[in-house]
């Protein structure tokens, strides 16, 4: 059963295991007449590239797309726009030892449970490389969505029990575009993609002393969806949010999800959670308050989307475990110094949350050009 | 575009509005051969019936439902098992002055932005009526689940500050579907489905006062799937826990949702989380503990599934708030004594959760039917 | 697996057995805003209503549709459209007898080799009946496109050997609405929607011929969608002519489908089959001829998009047959003179394909708002 | 919207353009723990490339097929498939003149109208030459229906007038695999694929003549389906001959579609075309014929499915046609000697119709596994 695809009205089927010759994805349902800056979507792949800091994996991978077909002398055609990106730093045999364990944490006994097959090395299809596929889809989303006067960030909120302080204009009523793609600009430009300069500094101290031990830890990334209008998403099985909590997911090392006020909702009471409607000074009425986090009936308010997404501290640690190998015989096991390893995978998962954002946020925007009998 | 399916091997879709003449479901590729115990299926829609207990809404629907196709003497035919639930306590008028006025916290602000059409009285569409008929399709889901040996339940775990005691057998290896059921049992006849008398009775004590303050509060579901083999869920875009936080965010009032440790894994290092792989008393190998919510990159790992679903305070109130008339006219608002709202929609949610994770188990169940090219 | 599915933007999902309480539909995804004439749906329902005329199946239903959700004051909302039809002269009994033989020519046998169920009296699924469903959802369906200029239109064209002369606007390159409802209207008041009074004659009198003979007859219908400006339908694997062959093809007793010259083009050359593309008074280029059926690629040229399909016939006939008992005993059988059925299905398949077409239609022309990265 | 992708729970999307630099596929939902014969697949390839004999496209394509992903060892994983086909003699300067004017028959015209975009030289996916993934796919799925028993085969059976006598085994209740297997080796032998000697030379004399003429002509395909268990296909909107419609009106130039007895049905009776059931030796009841072409209610008899695909003649001529440029300046316009066209595209259809066949029955094979509540 189809299983790696992803959106609908835009459909992006990822392909390609960790250790194969080359990733890559088909982007089926594009709209025509379309301009993409593919030097732009180069640069966002960058972002989630291993090797970029020395907090993430040191796997070297140029990570450079090969555009296949949907362009016409740059423009989108409304064909399929499929791209490769080829594997250079791959190494089956570094894997050869770990593939006789079974790695504690990781997907390859469950899939090996579902399809009586042995993953190929390094995750196969499980490892966190398909995501740099869904950082290309959702970088070209992201540009057509700024057409439409939308930005969508991201930042690493927690690490551990470091906490960053909360963005200040998360609670506002009217934030700016400008003022998310300048706070997107300035999370990018952080190694850690933490926006508060002192957070950061101490969450890459404890990183340091993490990778010390041979050890890695769990992490929380905040994003937000600025600038849409209020109707996109949809009711019930598509609601914006249920989508969101989806791909997130859907990512490898996620566990959790939130929206507004999230699980700390479980403790307010009705009258200190709900957003009282107001009018505003143009005379139109609105939520005076985003504690919803920017949807109702999962279609967005207008206010700012924000949700965060947990993720679990990577599996795959220099410290020793124990575990089997694949004939059942206890042993222990070290992913030893040349392991290729982030020691928080929350880090890199913050370019890739604002990539399948993106995607779920074009795939709703495009899908309400179909809620009216007549086109607005 | 159509938002009203669940599943797709199994695809139940939902349709009726709050105050409309009926509620029902469709569900298309329902397999033959079933024998469906439809008194229960009834007996499970009485669980989540308004007016069943002090502590959920007082609408009385008998809730009764009519079954229209699919079936020939009992046995499902393959074709679409279709049925109608009648609005009996509808009463459109009772909500006039309420139509008048944008009640916070309820989404008929965003639809109206979306349809340009003021949905109708008491949710239309958005109401948790919608969910009675999710219980039905659910409860044919898990009847066909016992076959196989699966056994879904759920829980109120946390309703404001209040925690029930975590469940013994969740940490455990083998959870029996014995055990399962007979939770289940326990918890179906608590007033408010919590699994820890003493806590279920200092929660309604707390209801009772928050009811006399006409105020609500919010909640946390505990959910649970036990007896499901190794193998079940899919990879990426279809995997398991991304289905059941996509159904959990789809019902009204739903802000989260995490499996295993979920957020608390943030707070964890690599070496606390990873679940050890052993071998057991067979000499088979298997996780010896299950931090993961047994569910690696998104399969099931034959050990119970354990996931948490946040809800929001209830937003109808009897506590005054200020919003606007739909002319933007500011005003007060009550939902008044005669207002048919839960003090806490996490209660009734318990029921719904069950139904909602049984579909998408026994969906990801059939799929599984798929993953071979040799049939098992 | 979801098979009672049809179109993908506009989801119409069909329910219900021949001799059941009732057949409905739910239709998932109409847009918002539009005001349905619903009178004028139950008379295009009137239109193949069995016992409209001597020519057609004498079982008498008042098919009236019950409207079940997604219309408030008469205006879609968005929500999904749900409607029943009441089985009133469904008599299972009747067919006791029959349901012991294999009936040659029906369904039934395949369907107990797929799902090991003798599937219930009158066909279940397979009937005709279920079509009823497709024609209110095509009625909805053609009035929205009515709005957006187009008009859907069919007529029996062949029955037997007597082929009725061709429409004289077919080849025209501007064919008007106007004309096509006009021709349309016409067809309507046809007893046997054939569209010239002469060939209309000779057929019904062959037909009383056949009656008597206790035989049936295959036809082949017309059908033309008028007013499709250039650009609906999609490549490839959703090609607007695909589209109409399947959903032709579903239909009970279809058995081909051909698009323009259609079969006729495997004996004709290049040269005599293009279409030149010529200036038009106004200065615009599009083809000069429409031999190719007003599609190129599947997508539409603006000219009448033309397509016949062919019907067997009726395989209930009251003259003797050979067959076995469901235990494999040969046996003889007849459907006795109480059997309701038609001499020619082709005649009813007439407003069903204008359904058909009609829902696909408008799926198509949902669709193409999604085309280009603007908004026309 | 997406367009691109050919089946459900096998999925294939096809991408790339005829000019550019790569066409390819990505398959998801291959079951795993299949072994694919790639060599094997290479040989389906073989018979549908360009250049292979006279009588179809001088463009010279190795075809080569890279595969990147979902195999492991030469297994299937369960992973998407992913390959690619490089395009060696694209010559999009070689259409530049052709680009300047809109040529008769070709679909660059609509294509404008839907997207705005002039799309690239040689027909960009409008070209047969997407038709090439699809024969990678099919060859697959045909390697896999072989472990099920059975066996897909196509034949050229007219072209213009002149008709290849029928396959002495249509009509026998009994075909065997090795039958269709034997008639299928002889078919790929003969440079048109006409599996009657006489006919082939005749049309192929014919051909030479329509060459030196630089006109084209079309031509009839039949398809079979050899050894297919009864059950497979699925009711109403997912019909096997519904789907076979659909994929066979998707290709480049087909115009019609017809199964069993197809057009012909439209005079006959139904004393003359119903199959009446009978036991066989076995005393097991089947049909004692097969008009109906192996369908009833669009599931598998067991008998062979027969259908027959028609398609226009070749639209690219070298013979003058008059046309407009596209600033609308009429103008006159030949294919020149170089034009590297089929004198008919049915004789390259042949292997295409084999794998389309090939890939929607593996498709409903899968989805067979779905129909009953136990597992068979």
């Amino acid at each position: 059963m189809a299983s790696n695809q992803f959106g609908d009205v835009l459909a992006l089927t990822t392909f390609g295991e960790s250790h194969g010759p080359a990733i890559g994805g088909v982007i089926d349902g594009f709209p025509a007449g379309f301009c993409p800056d593919l030097q732009a979507v180069q640069e966002a792949l960058e972002l989630r590239r291993p090797g970029r800091t020395g907090w993430v994996s040191p796997r070297r991978e140029p990570d450079h797309v090969e555009w296949l077909s949907g362009l016409l002398e740059g423009v989108t055609t409304g064909a399929p726009i499929a791209f490769l990106i080829r594997n250079h730093d791959a190494r089956p045999e570094a894997y050869q030892d770990l593939n006789r364990l079974w790695r504690p944490g990781h997907a390859q006994w469950a899939y090996q449970a579902k399809y009586g097959i042995v993953e190929s090395s390094g995750g196969g299809r499980s490892s966190a490389r398909e995501t740099a596929v869904r950082v290309v889809a959702g970088a070209l989303a992201q540009q057509w969505l700024l057409t439409q006067g939308v930005r969508i960030g991201a930042r690493l909120a927690q690490v551990g029990e470091i906490r960053a302080p909360s963005v200040a204009w998360a609670a506002l009523r009217d934030a700016q575009v400008d003022q998310a793609e300048a706070l997107w600009q300035q999370v990018a430009q952080d190694p850690i993609f933490c926006s508060h300069q002192q957070s950061s500094t101490r969450i890459q101290e404890f990183l340091g002393q993490l990778m010390r031990e041979g050890d890695s830890i769990g992490a929380i990334v905040e994003g937000w969806i600025v600038g849409a209008p209020a109707g996109w998403g949809d009711p019930l099985a598509r609601k914006l949010d249920a989508e969101l909590a989806a791909i997130c997911l859907s990512l490898p090392a996620c566990k959790g999800f939130e929206v507004g006020e999230g699980f700390g909702a479980a403790c307010m009471r009705g009258s200190q959670h709900n957003d009282l409607f107001a009018c505003d000074a143009e005379g139109e009425v609105a939520p005076a308050s985003n504690r919803a986090g920017g949807l109702l009936g999962g279609i967005t308010t207008g206010m700012p989307v924000l949700f965060r997404a947990a993720f679990k501290p990577t599996s795959s640690i220099r410290k020793e475990q124990t575990t089997c190998t694949r004939e059942g015989v206890p042993c222990r096991m070290s992913t030893g110094p040349e392991g290729r390893h982030d020691p928080c995978v929350g880090i890199r998962a913050v370019p890739i949350v604002v990539a399948c954002t993106a995607w779920v946020v074009a795939n709703a925007a495009m899908r309400n050009r179909l809620a009216r009998a007549e086109r607005a």
